[in-house]
């Protein structure tokens, strides 16, 4: 499977793991709806800062 | 491998192929950096519409 891991950099400049799993990512007015194969959802208010698929790895940064 | 084909929906609201099997997707002040699995890039002027990662999918709308 071809989910991803996404990681959030906060204001202090840590980086935590959101959601694990990750299929969907769809921009909202206010931020991402993520969403994982096992249908979890989150709303996070971030951008993107990059995401490296191969590596299953998204990283968005908190606003 | 985990990379995602990477679809414009243009101003006239037609889809089309930008980049297959893409690895990094990093934004920038001009739109987003596509770089594939080949090291082949593309700077595209869009925003996200979605991803849906299981479907290799990313969607991106022309600006």
């Amino acid at each position: 499977m071809c989910e991803a891991n996404v990681y959030c950099i906060d204001k202090e400049g840590n980086e935590k793991l959101i959601l694990e799993a990750v299929d969907k990512v769809i921009p909202m007015e206010e931020g991402f709806l993520l969403e994982n194969i096992f249908s979890e959802r989150k709303i996070i208010k971030a951008k993107i800062k990059e995401m490296a698929l191969v590596e299953h790895r998204i990283v968005l940064q908190e606003e």
